[in-house]
């Protein structure tokens, strides 16, 4: 039987969904995949910090912070550490790092990764800005030091996207991919096209909690960028910075254009594509007014999907949710199930 | 450097188009896997059968069939080969087994590929019969010689469906599979939707190339029955046989079912479906009236989907084709790149 030490990085929305889920299905992945997986540690400058290298128990952790305490008042354990430690001198072999997603310059989940692959951890995470901006340095690191770095999350969440065309298209050279990768755009353009102005539907998808308070991430297309990012320097093999993408967001779209394009049977999407063109690179963030033709016509809310443009297969696509809890920490699992099986 | 010896068994279309991608890429992939790959023969009980030990010129096997003429007029080494030979005592490492399907009893597939894994080599098949009817004993021969049994191809020619489930949708559990999974039907489908009867589709289909003279294994399920039993027994873990599965054709509807069906807003497409009930089994193959809210209902003519009902990301849809020589021949490089990179 093979043993896992796994640290959690960041016990927000997105690291307490993989908690949850890997608690509720640990038995049975150990069962399954021949392995013992213990949890050394948790790191969140908010929810709190402990380290014990026997083991934590996952729920005990979720139930402090379902109940509003720290993880440290509850969990036995060293209390004087910090993300750095886990990512550095813990005994953890796997980090999951799920802190939130910086796009200038992708702290503090730059540093994490960075110092727990020179530690030699495999690192699992979430956080799109370090691989929006450092893909290439960061896996540079995790080739020398020969641990895997995976980030299956950071594009469509749970659904596969970055493994997808890696191994399951491996064999197809990918001409052009096109998507739309951000819920909360989609969810505000669908219900535009319900009647409701730009400013309801904010306001609307602010409430279900797709859209935060100050709402640019999303909205800017800064969000679908850095998507656009990591798909071009991971599955495309460029080595694309955000200053060379074309990005709009959908904030100067109006009820009006809506309808005029309704009356063309077209819609309003914000779609993310990425092409090579006789060498030249095509990428772009903007709303495109597309047809009944296209598989992304038919996406609605909040759910996202991606065009894969291939050589062998023609056009396959991929739908499925790009946000949620559950649906985020999944990804997490997928990819330590991933490395449980390569390891 | 690793380096693979391959056979092919089977030089049909299926084997031609592998043959065919594979010797366009065959340099960037030795490259990119860091392997050498030698092709060390071909058995077809029509296009001819070959073994050189030191390796064939799969460009030269393809140049002869397009010409007419024999493999083996062609090609220097050994003639008196079969596939037998070629699955047992060839210096093979890997076996691509691309003979014709049969749903009856496996043949010849199942010898071949039984042969194969018993001999040590690893299999990568597009072949429905043995997978549909004996994936379990096959799977623990290949489990006892250590070897790989691939068979991307099986369900969707080159689209991601088998690995994509096990691997991509890895610590989900699926709940449901349901799908469109022959594109004959759904093309003669979508033609009587345009006003066509049954038989000016199914001539239609024919004259395409997508229906053979006797139609009977697309028209009756029987196709589709094949890839719900590899589905149900390789993704779900069941033990389903084919006698379990309720199967009804398309022949049965007529012009009007489908006029009746479009006044509803509904469209009449050939359901694969699988999902256990409270224990109880529900696989059936059989004509579904779906409507708009079903991503299955946008599939058009020869196109394949399936949509993976999972607990932790809901629906996950997957479209793209589901045959063709180039299409069917992905699958077969999927399986090949996939040992290329595990062992």
């Amino acid at each position: 039987m093979k043993r896992v030490k796994l640290g959690i990085i960041g016990f927000g929305t997105v690291g307490q969904g993989f908690a949850e889920i890997l608690a509720n299905k640990k038995e049975q992945i150990e069962k399954n995949y021949n392995t013992e997986i213990t949890i050394v540690g948790i790191a969140d400058p908010v929810k709190g910090s402990v380290y014990n290298k026997k083991g934590i128990d996952l729920r005990k952790a979720l139930e402090a912070v379902t109940k509003g305490k720290k993880i440290d008042d509850i969990i036995e354990g060293e209390k004087e550490i910090d993300s750095i430690f886990l990512a550095s001198k813990s005994n953890a072999d796997i980090i999951a790092e799920a802190t939130p997603t910086n796009i200038e310059n992708g702290e503090p989940g730059y540093t994490h990764i960075k110092t727990a692959l020179s530690s030699r951890k495999h690192i699992i995470t979430t956080n799109k800005g370090p691989i929006a901006l450092f893909y290439h340095e960061l896996r540079k690191i995790a080739c020398n030091k020969k641990v895997y770095l995976k980030f299956e999350g950071t594009v469509l969440a749970g659904t596969p996207s970055i493994d997808f065309a890696l191994n399951e298209l491996a064999g197809c050279n990918i001409t052009e991919i096109r998507g739309i990768v951000n819920g909360t755009t989609n969810y505000i353009l669908t219900k535009m096209e319900e009647g409701k102005s730009y400013e309801e539907a904010l306001k609307d998808a602010q409430a279900k909690g797709y859209a935060e308070a100050k709402p640019d991430a999303d909205v800017e297309g800064f969000d679908a960028l850095a998507k656009v990012l990591i798909m071009a320097n991971v599955i495309m093999g460029m080595e694309l910075k955000k200053e060379e993408v074309e990005r709009v967001g959908i904030t100067g779209l109006t009820l009006e254009d809506i309808e005029s394009a309704k009356k063309e049977g077209l819609r309003w999407k914000l779609i993310a594509r990425l092409r090579k063109d006789n060498g030249k690179i095509i990428a772009s963030v903007k709303p495109e007014k597309i047809g009944k033709e296209d598989p992304l016509y038919y996406i609605e809310g909040a759910t996202n999907g991606i065009v894969f443009s291939t050589d062998h297969l023609g056009e396959v696509f991929i739908k499925g949710p790009g946000a949620g809890r559950i649906e985020t920490g999944q990804a997490l699992l997928h990819d330590l199930l991933y490395i449980l099986r390569e390891i």
